[in-house]
């Protein structure tokens, strides 16, 4: 029986050109897996019927935005996931997913190979094949732009010569990643570090400069997953595209930053994830209003631990599931609401409202109705302060 | 002899009462000692001259600015201190500035007592006395506020009764800390935290709805230092009230939020620190670029206790001695400009050049030129991803 | 109607006193409440008949010794937990469980107030408020030996002029605290720590230098629970009570430190728990062969927080709960045997086989039969060691 | 001009036969480069002429132990380094130290390559790699016995085929690697985790069972360094030396565990440190003596983290330095006398003494002199406990 290759499937020249390079490489069947994590653009018929018409046997295509909302996006929330403190880890989210689906139609089909786009030097190809190793350990992997010579000009020339029905002739300038939770632009002049980037590298944002009025958003967080906006009940996945939308247009969720690389190198990065920054931020001021302070500062190195892994393909992992263990008992009280002021690329809290909330009026208040017991505190300082003054004694006798 | 007491002064009404009220308390002489780290307002002879007139039997009063600046302001930013991800820190670095103008002058006056006007319920007493636990554990600590119930209400009464030369009637609805990294500001109708900030809380930084243009400005770092903007060598003093002035005029630094008291509550929080927050961004942003990506790592959580640490109070440790050791040698390298954009309330970096940059254009470009070896990957991730893989094929077994 | 005062009641002097001394301070009733946490000595029923004859108005008395094995010292044995990579938190451990007791006792006799016999500078006071705090924040807290002067010699007097039930001669050199995981022995000539302990503060472990021949023990691990030796199922108290008794007899488990306590000294202390040493020995094996090394890296600063958190009295609290949620996930895959040999103070693990494990011998062997793919190596070490050589190069060029 | 390559030689058969395998491999001279760090054996003349006779061009030998004990061991004693809190790090001690000696003769000796004698499955070929890849970038590294096939059977096919002066028929059953911090064994019947090991594997160390008289020793530190014993001043390198002897004489430091390696498996070791093991626990308890708790409960994290990163072979990195920084700080005080006694396989802490004590008699006694203000306690309690208080009162409420 011909052997087949599981091929994660974009629709784009490079992956409709690698059904038929990897047919010929391998002699094998390609069954293409195409996944709708929110990247917007075509629809998923006409990227089944490409990939037919590129020589695939079959393919399979998902509309997986629910559950990349879901059991990917939020748990990032939660977790306020974000890379060097800036990046909301849009990219590397979405290929656990595409994973998951690649492993199950691995089985379904009886495939003992699958196969992705990925050059050698980004992060990508980590979180493939790290989450196969994990999910299908026995699958081999191909990577034919990465290992067998498949640059682009060989892709034009090859879709050319067997007169795939793809537009060779389409070049951006820009290499995009874009999905439900933000996207991710690459760019030759943005490699020389120096340059800004120009307004022209953005679709998910507005111009922050662009003057219009501010707008106003009340999120409603039930446990730390988002369940209303403005009072209307949504799922996480209209929670999110809700949130792009409405930060978007005020260009909330630029990022620019030099970033490090899992595989050894640090590269520079331009991203827009307007509904991620603005719900993250929503996030974060609930965590200030309802988690306990120990917790909140244990747990800050906890989400950097999660989002270091999780950019560094590590989505299934056994680190990951206890740190999820934590994450889910520190966000059982992360519920009410947080208001903010969307405007000129900023998303502002300005009040919050919490049934669990740990914020007391009368314990906070210097006005009438204190009911903090002050005299306490000489004895808790003395306390407080005995180590570091003990020391310092010890200090200034040998010094 | 008579003993004498040292009293951190303001010159409001606060501490000049305490003046008189310890005087009476203690039956000893008071020495008033005001401290300048920028806050603005009166000279500081004026301030000198109410405290004699208030009953000191001396007063010291002395410009620390460049020290504060030098001393305390940057190796926060070397920290890129953020307390809960978001307060530089303010407040918290002052109090130890005072702290060793209080313990130098009460060994210089033989002092044997120390005074403050913090109350009870806030971070400031504790910084104050485990400060001075440290630095000068024998004095014995004077907090009428707190100890004995100098309200602001007996404090008038006093003031009246002795004819002090206070104006009684001025009374600001908010109670605000401010010096040169920032100010603070808390009222009443901020202790209901679903109420927004209003446009006149605000001293340091312009509305940032306000239309202007962007400000442009380049940050020269040495060593984690910033020396220069926009190729001009300044001090660090300099440094940051440039930058106040500049960021400010852009609205950039606003900060509110509910925040975790080392006293046990949690409180809100409105700040304005224009310059402390540009200058943040850019010292992170050329970490991003010259710090290696290990160190970068654990550097997060250093940065995080060190503002911990300081914010709770404990400046003077043991522990903030050896971070500081950290810090020093993390920052050796992050040199460079960092060119960022003022504007609607943000300071966005949209430049970064180093001759210490890490940023390698030959191994981060996919242009003709790219020098880095993609065969690498597959080794690579083999190994990286063998022990998740391995713990995946055991739970899989096991399940 | 007559207010009632719950007091943690242990049969000694001391708290023996104080159900008169606080009756007569506060005018209240006394409920004596005894929990048995495996501290040995008297049977239930001649400290219950003691309290009432001192005058309570009840006296509860409770086996808790099967609690305190599944849900106190099983969770410390889950997270290794040793404080200052020593202690195993042996008291820190049973005063939870007396709070939860004195709570609910509270609740059901109606009381307003909750007493305990410790003194100012121990660790143990805070526990009892603190979890008191947790879990009846309502109640009162009254300390007679700390607060109202109730020293040894007026306990005495005060037995002796009531004529209470209690042998006032009796004089033990040593203050002892003991329970199921260990024991706790302080006295007056530890207090210099150039003095080694002596033979005679002992009672839980032999001598290790007595001669014997050596014990072999097979301890069998279910998710991170001990649930057999040799072969025969039982539970977790009976583990703990069987690995005392063999651990001890070869004098496992005597630890001798200087102690960093929460009230701010440090203090010398002298343990010996031979079972809980030898069961977090064996645990702690059977983690390194079943828990994968980036859970088993991070795992270590969980364990070393939870320990801290609870030496400090803060078992209940967020975020003990959320440590909690990672460490029952990290201990999931924890099953298996561990085989010991106990002898000369030392419980040395000399064997270890698990259906769960993660050790490969065919991926680690050496001899025939290796399928680990070394051709990996050098793509793995280049990109792993790449960070550092950029930054070397780059060090080079500036120096 | 000839090629030359610089070869980490040990004087056993690989190496040996790899300075033929080499020169035909490449064509290039092969300058052979022998360190001792303590790992006695043959002296270094007659190593020096085997590399001659077995046709290096020249053989460059140096008696690193000094500079190993001080620049490497002093180090990791500082840390406490103990990789999975068992392992000091021997074999990852001496390689950094052998790189940098290549790194230098390859300057002095104008070499273009490097070459070493590990497999490609364990630990040491990545600390090869990776340090010179930071000490010398531009060498190409061989790794013959990883990457071109060089078996210990063609290695001896070799040796006779040339007729080198090897005793090829030599066959320990152990694969030893040994130094002056400790020795490292491995065999085939170890690699079945069950089995326990022999006594026969053990050099440094007498079996811990044999009867014999306990020995005392007072060991003295400077500032964390190892300074004196028994009061008799000596150099790090004799006190290393002089403890081993002791420490070995009585079974001190042997180690059995299963460990993560940095290539991604889990192995079985054996190692016998006992000079390493005494000295680590001697500073661990004089720092608990020494060392303030906030500062002491992060260097725990510190150290943590600096004995993986010598293991995963990062020992010359950025990170590396830094927590240098901050270990050299915290060491600042570590001075004075541990007193411990050594028998029957371990090491037992006994007395301590030091100038630099943060243990105060007046405040931790609890006889007359108590000196601590008990009055402290309860105002600290409330305080500290708030957080917990707070939120369990929100839980309550909301449960």
């Amino acid at each position: 029986m011909t052997e087949r290759v599981v091929l994660a499937y974009s629709g784009g020249l490079d992956t409709s050109v690698a059904i038929g390079w990897i047919a010929e490489e391998t002699k094998a069947e390609v069954v293409a897996v195409a996944i709708d994590c929110g990247q917007g653009g075509e629809d998923l018929d006409a990227v089944r019927q490409r990939a037919i018409d590129c020589g695939a046997v079959d393919a399979v295509v998902a509309d997986a935005k629910d559950e990349f909302a879901t059991e990917y996006c939020i748990p990032a929330l939660q977790a306020n996931a974000l890379y060097m403190d800036r990046y909301p880890l849009v990219s590397a989210l979405s290929r656990p997913l595409i994973v998951r689906h690649l492993a199950d139609a691995a089985r379904y089909h009886n495939a003992t190979m699958v196969a992705h786009g990925c050059t050698g030097k980004g992060n990508d190809q980590v979180r493939f094949e790290a989450g196969l190793a994990a999910l299908h350990p026995e699958l081999k992997v191909l990577a034919p732009v990465r290992d067998s010579g498949m640059t682009r000009d060989k892709a034009i020339a090859f879709a050319e010569e067997k007169g795939l029905p793809i537009d060779v002739t389409k070049k951006s300038p820009y290499s995009i990643d874009q999905n439900l939770f933000g996207r991710a632009i690459e760019t030759g002049f943005l490699e020389d570090i120096w340059n800004a980037p120009v307004e022209d590298v953005y679709a998910y944002s507005e111009d922050p400069a662009n003057p219009r009025d501010p707008d106003e958003v009340v999120v409603t967080f039930t446990a730390g997953v988002p369940t209303a906006i403005d009072g209307k009940e949504l799922t996480p996945l209209q929670v999110i595209e809700e949130m792009n939308r409405r930060a978007g247009a005020h260009g909330v969720g630029r990022i620019d930053m030099v970033e490090d690389r899992l595989v050894g190198i640090k590269s520079r990065e331009v991203y827009e994830a307007p509904g991620a920054i603005a719900l993250i931020t929503a996030h974060q001021e609930l965590e200030n209003v309802t988690v306990e302070r120990d917790l909140a500062r244990f747990k800050r190195g906890v989400d950097q631990r999660w989002g270091e892994l999780v950019y560094d393909g590590l989505w299934y992992s056994p680190l990951k599931d206890a740190l999820d263990g934590f994450i889910a008992e520190a966000n059982r009280h992360v519920s009410g609401d947080i208001r903010m002021e969307l405007h000129g690329g900023r998303a502002v809290v300005t009040g919050r409202r919490s049934e669990k909330s740990l914020y007391n009026y009368e314990l906070a208040t210097y006005d009438t109705g204190d009911t903090y017991d002050q005299s306490n505190a000489r004895g808790f300082i003395d306390v407080w302060s005995m180590p570091a003054k003990i020391a310092s004694l010890r200090d200034q006798a040998s010094s």
